[in-house]
């Protein structure tokens, strides 16, 4: 393993770069840090550029065997000093161990289209941590993808990726779809559509059947499901009886996710993954 | 309105002590802080000792709307200047406006004992926002009571009240209860308790019937709930058919509840309280 020492060295400034959205977007490169992290993107198919790691971190036993099989797939592993690290890690406790990825992403077109298929939509969702938290989701109820619609936060920034707890590496992500793109989509897949909201023409979202190829779409934090969206479909909301306006919307996508999911299961189709 | 000038003043020295777990819970007296949590605490019947607001902050119409129902329940409200105010608060971004309020919890015995109970048990939860967040959830789905088992964070931090969004003053909250007092009220009222806990003999939390009188138990970040609760009552988990491997408890919370919540409505007995 080769060694780095200088914060100068380019690798180092290339880490730290991607900590920018522009640069993320421009390479289309992005990082994994930590320990669980770098171990599910190592167990992961996406593309491996290179893996960072303080000889202090090395010490741990289940950090060698993530190096052992970032080695085995001819990623590039540099022990790096304390300094270098610090500048390479986007977070104030670093963790020791990190990966640059080229971002896998792709198009509407190649999702799986045979079966039931069950997506999860974000319309414009701002906080990184709840998109991060409903791909978390999504994952564990078996969602065959992922589609970030124009207008929604990076899927690959630090706190994003960090939030889905390497729930992001498991299923296909759908980068910056159009919405027009997505309803041609859903209209020659015959995939229904639901959005979450709350207005005069909603149903509850247990009323609804999700036991057929469906999409549930989930909006902003502050303005919820775009009318473009809205308006092109039925929606669902999540009745309350306290005197609680709202919930978060990383618990309201866990709560309707969860219901499909039940019905799904019954049938025996959520484990088609 | 009385002003404070000083950031000596005794109330604006009782305000920011409040901040420390220790002297709530000597004094059995916390904060609520910003717009939406002072308007709920207004609302709710819990006891106000005084409320401490900022001219700047007093010119906005839904704060003097807040003062007119302060003053009318009697609760002094303190006109304070800058200086004084940041003393008051534990935000970073002060508010403007703050209520020092008693807590109002109750013991396991004043609980609503006809009718469907429905109950979340906090097991030694120890982040204050998932505290939080699964009060605002247990609100939402119409809860009758929640209990906290010695060892949970305490329900009246900062950080806790904000994350429950107000709904900490919606519903009877125990706190402090022991493992024992706790299985005695159980079973002296039956009251079907359920832990959610993975292990080879939990049921799928869809596979129970909560149209009973019934309380969830969720537990520790870590740990899980805890030995002494887990057996003796049966467990319920969520299944999973990604690769994820855990579920942030307030997540887990919301979805478990949701489901009891979806059994119940048809019943009818959620709209009890």
């Amino acid at each position: 393993m080769e060694r780095i020492e200088s914060a100068e060295n380019p690798k180092i400034k290339q880490a730290a770069a991607l900590h920018m959205r522009k640069e993320r977007e421009r390479r289309g490169e992005f990082i994994a840090e930590g320990v669980r992290l770098t171990e599910e993107a190592a167990a992961a198919s996406w593309p491996l550029l290179f893996c960072l790691v303080t000889e202090e971190t090395l010490q741990n036993e289940r950090v060698q065997a993530i190096v052992a099989v970032l080695e085995k797939k001819r990623c590039p592993v540099y022990i790096v000093s304390p300094t270098a690290y610090k500048k390479a890690s986007a977070t104030n406790t670093p963790q020791g161990i990190l990966l640059a990825m080229k971002r896998e992403t792709v198009p509407l077109s190649s999702l799986q289209t045979e079966g039931m298929q069950f997506l999860a939509v974000l319309d414009k969702i701002q906080d990184p941590g709840n998109a991060g938290t409903i791909i978390r989701t999504a994952d564990a109820v078996g969602c065959t993808g992922i589609v970030a619609l124009e207008g929604t936060v990076d899927l690959f920034s630090d706190k994003t990726v960090r939030s889905s707890m390497g729930s992001l590496f498991h299923l296909p992500i759908v980068a910056r779809a159009t919405h027009e793109d997505l309803f041609s989509y859903m209209r020659e897949n015959r995939i229904s559509c639901f959005a979450s909201m709350l207005d005069k023409t909603a149903v509850s979202y247990f009323s609804v059947d999700y036991r057929q190829p469906v999409a549930v779409v989930f909006g902003n934090e502050g303005n919820g499901v775009s009318a473009e969206m809205g308006e092109r479909m039925p929606h669902v909301y999540i009745p309350m009886v306290g005197k609680t306006e709202s919930l978060n919307v990383g618990t309201a996508a866990a709560i309707i996710l969860y219901e499909a999911f039940r019905q799904r299961y019954a049938l025996g189709v959520c484990q088609q993954r």
